[in-house]
């Protein structure tokens, strides 16, 4: 695979505007052996002309048989090979609720749990606290005082919240206390990479300092931190492409993914419909737009097929206001499957839909699973399709003479 | 690709059987420009529905237009790149006759050869003398005297024998001794590798040896060595994805390739029914089998069109036995191509069926070589498929959160 200098050094200026429509979870299997897969059920006349226009093909987000999380399967999409870039859960977390990570934090993904009057787990997520409830004793938490460290605690949903460490020589490689199961201490943390003792002493007089702070608070009297992790150094999409790219994403989630990689967030609404709003409303102010779709992933997981076919039928009836704004390249597919009937992330590889004035047509007869065996873009691994969709874009010179 | 570091962290347990059955040698090529390869010859009602409901590619098992050796081709199918693991000549010889090597051992495959008075060498082969005196004279040899070495000698089958150094500070990178041509005395052993000297010597001390031993066994009265290598460091299946794996072959270097891995042999009889019978013998007991069908090879290697779509087809009439069985995973292919119109293994890419639950059907019209050219699972290299029979087999996790 071309390495990101080489793209660096062969980025030029445009004037093309490209837009990565990202339905999550896109990738469906047939309920029966001779079913069709979600988008296959799915009426997309708009979807089906573009596929008639332009180029299809297969991608495998990670290496072929891997499900992908979330991170990955969005880092592979922004041109970004996942065995090689690689982001903590914590980072995730906190990136997921809109935090922004200076490179002197270490950020961990926290549960409340319950302990008993020795210390022993009895509930592992506290009894599901209502999210108010974690509110108020993240506030308790962000009181500890811990020397030459500030901390930043905030709540993502129920018992689930997010610790920033911020500070001088924290680094990464953390062992996790949640011993995953009921019965036990939490574990204290220790350094499992050269440089990381500080850092797992202050991960240690947090939770000691938890102890005390939250004593009165069963059934969320203790924490579990797992995923502890500093923010990636990853090269910016502008650094490489020269672009400016903007995401418009109801999930703060992949907003903040797309922060990672330089992009800045528009406010995107609620409804698929405010998403292409907003991509109308911003159109004038980005050269690289990624829309992301939540709830084909969403219905996917939950195992209901009609829904995640809905999905895509009301993406579909967005296409007209998409391509009124002349794009100039547009590439639609997922970060990964999440076929209903697996009810979960899965491993098969995704369809891909590349539209372009520059297009080989496929002539396929629509934008399905199977038409996408026979594409021009072939099986291709998902951090190959940004450079392609620049090549499209007449975004990268030519390489040599 | 992934690293198998990757993928053994990604390994969980899971209740799932998979099969690997490969038919060596299996991918071919018509005997004129219209006309059908073996596969498609074969009439395959039972391969044919597998592949209607499954999903079809093409592997390489090394690289594009690169022919695989029998080792090479295996490793790739059992997940491991060949380029990058290496199995020496004389440990395939060793493990195909089932010994088992230890690291101080250097093995080498060795011939017996006639010479004249001169010792010039008249017959590479001995004129094939019978196992039976391979035998006897094997056993001449192991008596020869060298200091600080324990010879371990044995026969193969013919004038082929193995022989395995055991000691400190064996090893390999020598040079062979034969010369590849009749009116040629024996070479002698030169180290090729920085620290080969001593095993040099070693070997030098044994040919020597060995032309007093043999002085009165005309026509078997001298020894040709070459292949002398050490026992690759393999990581094995049960160590990256916790699979208890069997293997099930007629053959035993195909026993001695899977027991490298860290498979087990187990019976497996001398025809293909009693291969399948084996199968369900030990069905319980592990959660991988591989079984190998070598005629398929053997009819190809000798220009035998009609016999390899013969035994394609008895293979094919054995696969209700597997199905009864209710595998997860199955993946049907071959380890190389070795085509009857080309009498030798070929590069060409290897045709792969694999079937499961979790498949989006390829609704191809048979299990073929063209018809896996539009399979879902795209142009692989052969070791990705196994991850991919992993990641259907639900013994995966997710890769990043």
């Amino acid at each position: 695979m071309i390495s990101l200098d080489d793209l660096k050094a062969l980025a030029r200026p445009a004037e093309t505007k490209v837009v990565l429509l990202v339905m999550d979870g896109l990738g469906g299997l047939p309920r029966t052996f001779d079913g069709k897969t979600e988008l296959e059920a799915a009426q997309t006349p708009n979807l089906d002309a573009m596929a008639a226009q332009g180029t299809l093909g297969l991608a495998d987000p990670v290496a072929p048989g891997i499900t992908p999380g979330s991170g990955p399967g969005h880092l592979g999409l922004f041109g970004y090979d996942p065995l090689q870039f690689r982001i903590g859960r914590g980072v995730l977390e906190a990136v997921g609720i809109d935090l922004r990570l200076t490179d002197e934090d270490l950020a961990a993904r926290g549960n409340f749990c319950s302990v008993d009057s020795q210390g022993l787990i009895t509930d592992r997520r506290a009894g599901r606290i209502p999210t108010e409830v974690c509110t108020r004793l993240c506030g308790l938490l962000e009181k500890i005082q811990i020397p030459g460290v500030e901390l930043i605690v905030r709540p993502v949903r129920e018992h689930r919240f997010v610790v920033l460490f911020r500070g001088a020589g924290l680094e990464e490689g953390l062992s996790e206390t949640d011993p995953q199961e009921v019965g036990k201490p939490p574990l204290s943390v220790h350094a499992e990479a050269p440089h990381a003792g500080h850092a797992a002493e202050v991960a240690n007089l947090f939770v000691t300092g938890a102890r005390k702070a939250l004593a009165d608070q069963h059934p969320a009297n203790m924490v579990l931190l797992r995923g502890f992790s500093k923010y990636p150094k990853i090269p910016k999409l502008t650094e490489i492409y020269g672009v400016k790219a903007g995401v418009l994403a109801v999930y703060p989630m992949y907003r903040g993914l797309a922060r990672l990689v330089g992009m800045e967030a528009v406010k995107a609404g609620d409804t698929v419909a405010d998403e292409f709003t907003a991509l109308e409303t911003n159109f004038a102010r980005f050269d690289f737009f990624f829309v992301h779709i939540k709830k084909t992933d969403s219905y996917g997981e939950d195992g209901n097929f009609e829904n995640k076919v809905h999905v895509i039928e009301e993406v579909d009836r967005e296409i007209p206001r998409l391509l009124a704004l002349k794009p100039d390249v547009v590439v639609v597919t997922g970060d990964h499957s999440t076929p209903a009937a697996h009810k979960a992330h899965s491993w098969h590889p995704v369809p891909v839909l590349l539209w372009s004035r520059w297009c080989r047509p496929d002539e396929a007869k629509g934008f399905s699973e199977r038409e996408c065996r026979f594409g021009g873009l072939g099986h291709v691994h998902a951090a190959q399709l940004l450079p392609l969709m620049m090549g499209y874009a007449e975004r990268l010179a030519k390489f040599g003479a």
